[in-house]
């Protein structure tokens, strides 16, 4: 049994509120557990230099933690003056699996930036907020499409993240800050409701793994990203209707 | 008429909700009007450096902006590496705010963190922020002393603050982002619940001011911050008790 | 009776000295007891940003302390790589009260930068700043016009700045340092020659203060504006009155 | 066939030249086709503030390109004041990778660093990084058995890294610049020569994949990693042998 | 003949006006045509760390230019977050120079801080630096030895510095802004009143030069050398004997 | 006798290897007994601003070390954030010392890098510096004119750059790490093979020198000078020919 009672192979529950603040143009708090990440999605009409020719439009993700986030409050990263490693190379994670559901082309010359903040941490926050990110990205462009600055859909499908592990030698799914801390292998899978992955990263903690050791975790993660996938359905209703590309 | 309808001497809308999250020691998210600041309280049991041999103890505030909080999306201040002059300013104020309440020898030898981050701008964020942190503040010191970590009582009274300023030469209370925007003189006046002020601070934007003006906008600051005195003590509840000085 | 033999509402000995150097376009030094500051004024064909198309003028200003200014040398900021946040109070404090005096329109697109070098502090660097920096934009403002580069009158006025406090319960004018150290409330008071305020910062450092003493201090002030005022009058002579906008 | 003439299965020509420097514990030049990196390994006593108290040692490594081994000129980080994002993924991703084979308890409380400078880049540095920093690793250790620094074995097996990809819809090994630019999903996998994954990373750069794809690039990787497993011990020699704990 | 008048062998003016301030432990105006320099020296009962375990002092410098100083504003250095590299170049320079000349032994473990700030240029900053420097530390000497903190004398000679160079062709002392912008060589000359070299910086601007001129410009350097000595003595009168080690 | 073996006026043995790279368009590594440089050349269509009008070309250089290039690992610049002021003065005195051969008008609006990365350091890291990268940068300059992006020659001549110092009271050629760090007098000049000198840098780091001891290190700067002209001609051969301004 785990130590929160959780079938190996279950998700903490999720809550998505969408349109939780009123401002910004896409806005969602997702709880998984005790984990609860702001993500807001912003439009900036302007894209990063390297697109500047190609009249194709840019996601970008950035992250950041609370202080208050975690168990020992942890100082800012301003005051260092600079974003961690990790803090990198999650907001470049999250920037690369919400550009894998987006027809660039049909998003035009323009940026959307999606923050999310951590408010409190308890495992799973990188996941979490791919999985919120998604919807507060689809709220921003269907505020667009109601603007008119967008026509034709832009999202090529759902992405959504959920994280997988060897704990005390057995597969589970969707570990919290106590389990993680304990896992001899940990596993971020990104993937989209066609049951594709856009992006993979497993590492052993501890012990390195197997081949069938790595097929376990993908059937666990395979199952909670369709359950992800759904919630996110429910949270965003007839909204992601308009959004989607007719495959 | 104020643009929202408001009467000159009214405040907007205060909603304060304690035990926001559950992990921080203190944790509140307060509204004003749509004005969102989530303010929380975590304890180091070190000081700095010049309190040292004095066996007190140290209130700080950090202060930050989501980046979606405002209109237009702001740029992290992370990205330029440094906080603003502006964020510099408000922390501090903050801070020497919350230590005009807290008896730092009763506290004993451990500093006090809140951090003060704006979901949502629309005025008056650093007023909010003091008004919700000393809401925070108590709630993290009623735990220290449920935990037997302080004994003795820590506060001296209470602090809030509230923005008044004058607008097509009429004193106003309580300004939004708008009106702000538009006014001729902002002040900031932070108070305690004995009727005194902790911290002055008036701009003439546009137009100088004459003492008798200074006098109105102290008269409307006088009664917002008794109102908000007010919804900290409806907040708190019992919790206030144990945690004030007899005087 | 004060440390120093003065009433409590007096002034300590203060000297300004315009042209102290030769090449900048305007220059001060200004002595108010053992304090020195330098300020100068440069013109940069330009204005920041936000005011390119309104056809403005901007007024800007920065400070800084020479390590050997205080008692024991302090750091120099560039080594830790930013201005400190009393740094940037001060420096936003002094360019919005020159600001207040000057009037944008008849400047033209062009930038006054006002660098106020403290050679030695004693208590009230920024009011010395503030009193300083306007002789020193006079000049470079008379230089200008008699360079013909600007026509029109771009004063709307004088302004000057002085500290007041209280100190051992009663009100005091100007303070030097050790007073300030040992103070219970300190303000800083900003103000026009036709008596009105342009900033009022009031700070209980220990002791929370009521109406009456703010009453008390603003009376200080205005008779340490009124000397200030005279004495910045008799440093610029002739040159002032070309620059001022008749009222 | 690819742009190169190699088969799908093959590794570009591996050149590992041990020694390469004098001064270093261990130092490495490993080209990997026309990419060159140059790893050494150096010895502290002392460990990172975590394990002070474990009395277990620690590896760490760094990672930069030289300006001039990218085809354009890239700036050096220093200029921009720190480490991109891209290099702090892959310092931590080599640094994790090593650890993996290191008995931490056996190296007692010393770090090893090991520095991986490109001084010439055609695609696969990190990987190059990997494979080359564990032979310099290895050379470091031996001269510190050899200067009876450390006794017991300290290596639990040999890491190296290879990557592979999905090229026009088929599964590569060992993309060179020209190639990864182009690939559908681009994939870094690091194992252990018992056949064991320490690491896998697979990114779709445009279009995710199924399960049945993840395989083949993993039996790739499989076959590439046991050629430069095979070519570490080349490298090495006896000197290999007395360091790996004996299984 | 020079644009100013001078013949090719002639300092400007210069002025070394000692005790210019009143807080610091030693300081110098120092005047060089229309350059000032403002030096002071000030004690730190510490060194750095490499000289801990020697019983050794230290001294060091800092330069930096007010912004004002040069003909068009220059930004401050802290704007930038860092030194430039001519800061830095100047500032050890000029550490180097006055530690040529301080028995450090004698000195006991303490460092002494020399600040050089230039509040006007007009060439030769540097050098005046370093002639008024070494006066402003022989001021902070000579107090400490008055206050008891150090009783044998510590300084082994006078240090002091000029510039020489060559201009359309001719070998000139002392070059000022304009000539300076125009050599063809620049030299800077660091020299003892014993007639010997601490440091020369010779730096062709356009056109290589060879032995001959290198010995013109060296006579020219030892007169400018001879005379700025001679102004030390006479600045420092009766104080600097009690200062110098005997020979 | 040298700790080495060598005559007081000999070179270490010098290696020069042209084209140790395949990618950059110059690439050299210069080995000085121990000491092992990398130089690299790139060039980049631009110019520095204050250039932009001339339609003159530029010559920049910069200098790192590896972290493993000393006998203890020096931590990487980029984690301090800046470089510091030794690795500033050098890469300036390198660019000063290469543009002192280059004739900007015939280079055209463009610029040449010049990297100069120390794998191995054992002393006189600058001058072999300077010493290879000129051969790297004739090696580019050759590659521009086979493209026909330049035509007429650009060198006006060679330079080159050694130590020299006073050991033990004798004056010495080439100083390697030990000796550099016992010398009383260290001096680094920097000369072209007609015998003149672009720079002379000579400090003394213990011990004051006289015009005579100057003059001994000159003659054997001079021949260390030559020795390296010769090796430069030797690592170039035939192509240097077409790259000289005929004199």
């Amino acid at each position: 049994m785990r130590h929160d009672g959780r079938p190996d192979d279950a998700l903490r529950p999720v809550r998505i509120e969408p349109d939780y603040l009123s401002q910004p143009l896409g806005s969602v708090l997702i709880a998984l557990g005790e984990t609860r990440v702001l993500c807001t999605a912003s439009v900036e009409e302007n894209v990063p230099t390297f697109l500047r020719e190609l009249n194709e439009g840019w996601v970008t993700s950035e992250y950041a933690m609370l202080p208050a986030a975690t168990n020992t409050r942890s100082p800012r990263e301003v005051t260092r003056g600079r974003p961690s490693g990790r803090t990198m190379e999650i907001q470049r994670l999250i920037g690369r699996s919400l550009r894998a559901v987006v027809d660039r082309k049909a998003l035009g010359p323009r940026t959307l930036w999606v923050d999310c903040d951590v408010l409190q941490a308890d495992g799973g926050t990188r996941t979490a907020a791919i999985t919120g990110g998604f919807v507060a990205l689809a709220l921003a462009l269907r505020r667009l499409q109601e603007q008119g600055v967008i026509q034709a859909p832009v999202l090529t499908g759902q992405v959504a993240a959920v994280s997988v592990g060897i704990l005390e030698n057995r597969p589970v799914l969707d570990l919290d800050y106590v389990e993680d801390s304990a896992a001899e292998v940990d596993m971020n899978v990104v993937g989209t409701d066609d049951g594709r992955y856009v992006e993979i990263q497993g590492t052993a903690e501890s012990t390195p793994f197997g081949r069938e050791r790595l097929h376990e975790m993908l059937r666990l993660a395979d199952k909670g990203l369709a359950e992800l996938h759904n919630d996110q359905r429910e949270a965003l209703g007839a909204r992601l209707e308009t959004l989607l590309v007719p495959r």
